[in-house]
Protein backbone atom coordinates (compact mmCIF):
# COMPACT_ATOMS: atom_id res chain seq x y z
CA UNK A 1 0.00 0.00 0.00
CA UNK A 2 1.06 3.66 -0.47
CA UNK A 3 2.21 5.30 2.66
CA UNK A 4 1.27 8.62 0.90
CA UNK A 5 -2.06 8.23 0.23
CA UNK A 6 -5.03 9.72 0.67
CA UNK A 7 -8.52 9.13 -0.10
CA UNK A 8 -10.18 11.95 -2.56
CA UNK A 9 -11.84 14.37 -0.53
CA UNK A 10 -15.33 14.20 -2.43
CA UNK A 11 -15.70 10.24 -1.01
CA UNK A 12 -14.60 11.95 2.72
CA UNK A 13 -17.23 14.41 2.20
CA UNK A 14 -20.00 11.95 1.26
CA UNK A 15 -18.97 8.96 3.13
CA UNK A 16 -18.37 7.76 6.53
CA UNK A 17 -14.90 6.14 7.22
CA UNK A 18 -15.29 2.65 8.59
CA UNK A 19 -11.76 1.19 9.07
CA UNK A 20 -9.24 -0.73 6.29
CA UNK A 21 -9.33 -4.06 5.52
CA UNK A 22 -5.83 -5.54 3.71
CA UNK A 23 -5.69 -3.88 0.51
CA UNK A 24 -8.91 -1.09 0.94
CA UNK A 25 -9.97 1.45 2.85
CA UNK A 26 -14.30 0.86 3.54
CA UNK A 27 -16.44 3.47 3.44
CA UNK A 28 -19.83 3.74 4.35
CA UNK A 29 -21.89 6.35 2.08
CA UNK A 30 -24.00 8.32 3.70
CA UNK A 31 -27.20 7.81 2.19
CA UNK A 32 -30.10 6.45 4.50
CA UNK A 33 -32.05 4.52 1.60
CA UNK A 34 -29.37 2.04 0.46
CA UNK A 35 -26.75 0.43 2.50
CA UNK A 36 -24.20 1.22 0.43
CA UNK A 37 -20.17 0.40 0.96
CA UNK A 38 -16.94 1.81 -1.09
CA UNK A 39 -13.72 0.42 -1.37
CA UNK A 40 -10.69 1.86 -2.11
CA UNK A 41 -7.79 0.32 -2.92
CA UNK A 42 -4.75 2.16 -0.64
CA UNK A 43 -2.68 2.92 -4.44
CA UNK A 44 -2.00 5.84 -5.47
CA UNK A 45 -2.72 7.13 -9.19
CA UNK A 46 -4.84 4.13 -9.24
CA UNK A 47 -8.44 4.93 -11.90
CA UNK A 48 -9.76 2.03 -13.76
CA UNK A 49 -10.50 -1.00 -12.32
CA UNK A 50 -8.33 -2.77 -14.55
CA UNK A 51 -5.59 -0.43 -13.59
CA UNK A 52 -5.35 -2.72 -10.15
CA UNK A 53 -2.11 -4.50 -10.21
CA UNK A 54 -2.70 -8.02 -10.94
CA UNK A 55 -1.19 -9.02 -7.60
CA UNK A 56 -3.94 -7.32 -5.99
CA UNK A 57 -6.85 -8.60 -7.86
CA UNK A 58 -7.49 -11.47 -5.66
CA UNK A 59 -7.90 -9.58 -2.49
CA UNK A 60 -9.55 -7.21 -3.89
CA UNK A 61 -12.15 -9.62 -4.96
CA UNK A 62 -12.18 -11.19 -1.85
CA UNK A 63 -13.00 -7.47 -0.32
CA UNK A 64 -15.80 -6.97 -2.20
CA UNK A 65 -17.05 -10.64 -1.02
CA UNK A 66 -16.09 -9.63 2.35
CA UNK A 67 -18.43 -6.33 2.14
CA UNK A 68 -21.25 -8.01 0.02
CA UNK A 69 -22.17 -10.63 2.56
CA UNK A 70 -21.72 -8.06 5.41
CA UNK A 71 -24.52 -6.10 3.46
CA UNK A 72 -26.16 -9.10 3.26
CA UNK A 73 -26.50 -10.35 6.74
CA UNK A 74 -26.85 -6.51 7.63
CA UNK A 75 -29.61 -5.44 5.22
CA UNK A 76 -31.22 -8.97 4.47
CA UNK A 77 -30.59 -7.62 0.81
CA UNK A 78 -32.01 -9.53 -2.38
CA UNK A 79 -29.25 -8.59 -4.35
CA UNK A 80 -25.79 -6.94 -4.52
CA UNK A 81 -24.86 -4.07 -6.86
CA UNK A 82 -20.83 -3.95 -7.49
CA UNK A 83 -19.47 -1.03 -9.68
CA UNK A 84 -16.30 0.68 -10.58
CA UNK A 85 -17.52 3.92 -12.07
CA UNK A 86 -15.58 7.08 -11.22
CA UNK A 87 -17.15 9.45 -13.85
CA UNK A 88 -16.91 12.11 -10.94
CA UNK A 89 -14.16 11.10 -8.67
CA UNK A 90 -11.13 9.62 -10.72
CA UNK A 91 -9.74 7.78 -7.68
CA UNK A 92 -10.43 3.97 -8.02
CA UNK A 93 -13.27 3.36 -5.66
CA UNK A 94 -15.98 -0.02 -5.60
CA UNK A 95 -19.47 1.17 -4.60
CA UNK A 96 -20.68 -2.39 -2.88
CA UNK A 97 -24.45 -1.89 -2.78
CA UNK A 98 -27.38 -4.20 -0.66
CA UNK A 99 -30.30 -3.99 -3.07
CA UNK A 100 -34.11 -5.36 -1.95
CA UNK A 101 -37.24 -5.64 -3.97
CA UNK A 102 -38.85 -2.90 -1.31
CA UNK A 103 -36.08 -0.18 -1.69
CA UNK A 104 -36.25 3.08 -2.93
CA UNK A 105 -34.69 2.35 -6.26
CA UNK A 106 -35.83 -1.23 -7.24
CA UNK A 107 -35.10 -2.27 -9.88
CA UNK A 108 -33.28 0.82 -11.56
CA UNK A 109 -29.84 1.50 -10.26
CA UNK A 110 -29.09 3.94 -7.14
CA UNK A 111 -27.73 6.33 -9.33
CA UNK A 112 -31.43 6.79 -11.11
CA UNK A 113 -33.42 6.90 -7.76
CA UNK A 114 -32.67 10.62 -7.30
CA UNK A 115 -30.78 12.37 -4.81
CA UNK A 116 -29.32 10.67 -1.33
CA UNK A 117 -31.70 11.44 1.59
CA UNK A 118 -28.81 12.18 4.31
CA UNK A 119 -28.05 9.35 6.70
CA UNK A 120 -27.25 10.77 10.07
CA UNK A 121 -27.88 11.13 13.60
CA UNK A 122 -28.29 7.68 15.60
CA UNK A 123 -29.36 5.77 12.62
CA UNK A 124 -25.57 6.64 10.69
CA UNK A 125 -24.08 5.31 13.99
CA UNK A 126 -26.45 2.15 14.37
CA UNK A 127 -25.51 1.46 10.66
CA UNK A 128 -21.73 2.12 10.91
CA UNK A 129 -21.13 0.23 13.92
CA UNK A 130 -22.95 -2.66 13.00
CA UNK A 131 -21.35 -2.66 9.47
CA UNK A 132 -18.00 -2.43 10.60
CA UNK A 133 -17.94 -5.23 13.19
CA UNK A 134 -19.61 -7.31 10.19
CA UNK A 135 -16.94 -6.19 7.66
CA UNK A 136 -13.92 -6.62 10.25
CA UNK A 137 -15.54 -9.74 12.04
CA UNK A 138 -12.63 -12.20 10.79
CA UNK B 1 -17.59 -23.90 -18.13
CA UNK B 2 -21.27 -25.23 -17.94
CA UNK B 3 -22.07 -27.40 -20.77
CA UNK B 4 -25.92 -27.17 -20.34
CA UNK B 5 -25.01 -23.38 -19.92
CA UNK B 6 -27.59 -20.77 -21.52
CA UNK B 7 -27.67 -17.10 -21.76
CA UNK B 8 -30.58 -15.11 -20.35
CA UNK B 9 -32.81 -14.26 -23.13
CA UNK B 10 -33.49 -10.35 -22.11
CA UNK B 11 -29.64 -10.30 -22.60
CA UNK B 12 -29.91 -11.65 -26.12
CA UNK B 13 -32.46 -9.47 -27.24
CA UNK B 14 -30.70 -6.67 -25.87
CA UNK B 15 -27.01 -7.58 -27.53
CA UNK B 16 -25.40 -9.21 -30.25
CA UNK B 17 -22.75 -11.64 -29.72
CA UNK B 18 -19.38 -11.38 -30.52
CA UNK B 19 -17.84 -14.52 -29.28
CA UNK B 20 -16.12 -16.50 -26.01
CA UNK B 21 -13.69 -15.73 -24.40
CA UNK B 22 -11.81 -19.01 -21.47
CA UNK B 23 -14.48 -17.62 -18.86
CA UNK B 24 -16.75 -15.34 -20.87
CA UNK B 25 -19.09 -14.72 -23.52
CA UNK B 26 -18.99 -11.32 -25.11
CA UNK B 27 -21.88 -9.63 -25.63
CA UNK B 28 -22.48 -6.26 -27.18
CA UNK B 29 -25.20 -3.56 -26.45
CA UNK B 30 -27.61 -2.45 -28.94
CA UNK B 31 -27.19 1.14 -28.07
CA UNK B 32 -25.68 3.92 -30.29
CA UNK B 33 -25.31 6.15 -27.49
CA UNK B 34 -22.28 3.84 -26.00
CA UNK B 35 -19.42 1.36 -26.73
CA UNK B 36 -20.98 -0.78 -24.49
CA UNK B 37 -19.48 -4.66 -23.46
CA UNK B 38 -21.40 -7.18 -21.63
CA UNK B 39 -19.59 -10.63 -20.19
CA UNK B 40 -21.47 -13.12 -19.22
CA UNK B 41 -19.51 -16.41 -17.43
CA UNK B 42 -20.25 -19.73 -19.00
CA UNK B 43 -21.21 -20.83 -15.48
CA UNK B 44 -24.97 -21.83 -14.43
CA UNK B 45 -26.51 -20.71 -11.10
CA UNK B 46 -24.15 -17.57 -10.61
CA UNK B 47 -26.30 -14.75 -9.57
CA UNK B 48 -23.73 -11.88 -7.37
CA UNK B 49 -20.21 -11.18 -8.31
CA UNK B 50 -19.19 -13.12 -5.41
CA UNK B 51 -20.89 -16.23 -6.46
CA UNK B 52 -17.89 -16.74 -8.93
CA UNK B 53 -15.52 -19.03 -7.77
CA UNK B 54 -12.52 -18.19 -6.83
CA UNK B 55 -10.55 -20.48 -9.24
CA UNK B 56 -12.21 -18.31 -12.06
CA UNK B 57 -12.06 -14.68 -10.23
CA UNK B 58 -8.49 -13.77 -12.37
CA UNK B 59 -9.51 -14.86 -15.45
CA UNK B 60 -13.18 -12.84 -14.72
CA UNK B 61 -10.65 -9.84 -13.91
CA UNK B 62 -8.44 -10.40 -17.13
CA UNK B 63 -11.26 -10.86 -19.53
CA UNK B 64 -12.28 -7.24 -17.97
CA UNK B 65 -9.38 -5.95 -18.77
CA UNK B 66 -9.20 -7.55 -22.32
CA UNK B 67 -12.91 -5.89 -22.69
CA UNK B 68 -11.56 -2.43 -21.12
CA UNK B 69 -8.59 -2.12 -23.38
CA UNK B 70 -11.11 -2.69 -26.24
CA UNK B 71 -12.86 -0.18 -25.76
CA UNK B 72 -10.18 1.97 -24.74
CA UNK B 73 -8.75 1.65 -28.63
CA UNK B 74 -12.21 1.85 -30.24
CA UNK B 75 -13.90 4.61 -28.60
CA UNK B 76 -10.74 6.54 -27.11
CA UNK B 77 -12.72 6.19 -23.68
CA UNK B 78 -11.90 8.45 -20.92
CA UNK B 79 -13.21 6.60 -18.44
CA UNK B 80 -14.31 2.46 -18.17
CA UNK B 81 -16.84 1.62 -15.94
CA UNK B 82 -17.37 -1.90 -14.84
CA UNK B 83 -20.74 -3.27 -12.88
CA UNK B 84 -22.29 -6.19 -11.65
CA UNK B 85 -25.98 -5.22 -11.29
CA UNK B 86 -28.43 -7.54 -12.08
CA UNK B 87 -31.43 -6.07 -10.58
CA UNK B 88 -33.32 -7.17 -13.92
CA UNK B 89 -31.76 -10.09 -15.35
CA UNK B 90 -30.86 -12.33 -12.39
CA UNK B 91 -28.00 -13.93 -14.57
CA UNK B 92 -24.91 -12.32 -13.18
CA UNK B 93 -23.44 -10.29 -16.00
CA UNK B 94 -20.84 -7.99 -16.28
CA UNK B 95 -21.07 -4.41 -17.79
CA UNK B 96 -17.96 -3.05 -19.52
CA UNK B 97 -18.75 0.44 -20.91
CA UNK B 98 -16.39 3.08 -22.59
CA UNK B 99 -17.01 6.66 -20.95
CA UNK B 100 -16.26 9.78 -22.88
CA UNK B 101 -16.31 13.41 -21.82
CA UNK B 102 -18.25 14.04 -24.53
CA UNK B 103 -20.62 11.69 -24.79
CA UNK B 104 -24.89 11.35 -24.63
CA UNK B 105 -25.22 10.85 -20.48
CA UNK B 106 -21.44 12.10 -18.93
CA UNK B 107 -20.70 12.42 -16.09
CA UNK B 108 -23.63 10.21 -15.05
CA UNK B 109 -23.92 6.62 -14.90
CA UNK B 110 -24.82 5.36 -18.57
CA UNK B 111 -28.18 3.80 -16.59
CA UNK B 112 -29.66 7.48 -15.33
CA UNK B 113 -29.08 8.84 -19.56
CA UNK B 114 -32.50 7.86 -20.50
CA UNK B 115 -33.71 4.92 -23.49
CA UNK B 116 -31.27 3.22 -25.45
CA UNK B 117 -31.45 4.47 -29.10
CA UNK B 118 -31.12 1.76 -31.22
CA UNK B 119 -27.80 0.63 -32.52
CA UNK B 120 -28.58 -1.09 -36.10
CA UNK B 121 -27.77 -1.70 -39.71
CA UNK B 122 -23.80 -0.19 -41.00
CA UNK B 123 -23.17 1.17 -37.48
CA UNK B 124 -23.88 -1.97 -35.48
CA UNK B 125 -21.90 -4.66 -38.04
CA UNK B 126 -19.22 -1.74 -37.77
CA UNK B 127 -18.87 -1.58 -34.15
CA UNK B 128 -19.53 -5.72 -33.30
CA UNK B 129 -16.82 -6.32 -36.45
CA UNK B 130 -13.98 -4.16 -34.95
CA UNK B 131 -14.73 -4.46 -31.34
CA UNK B 132 -14.77 -8.59 -32.31
CA UNK B 133 -11.45 -7.78 -33.87
CA UNK B 134 -10.17 -5.62 -31.07
CA UNK B 135 -11.43 -8.57 -27.86
CA UNK B 136 -10.16 -11.96 -30.00
CA UNK B 137 -6.81 -10.42 -31.02
CA UNK B 138 -4.72 -12.14 -28.42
Amino acid sequence: MSASFNIHAQLLADCEQLGNLDLCSVLLMRDARFPWLILVPRIDGLRDLHDLPTTHREQAFTEVEIASKALHTYASADKINVAALGNMVPQLHIHVIGRREDDAGWPAPVWSAGPAITLEGAELKERASTLKTLVFAE
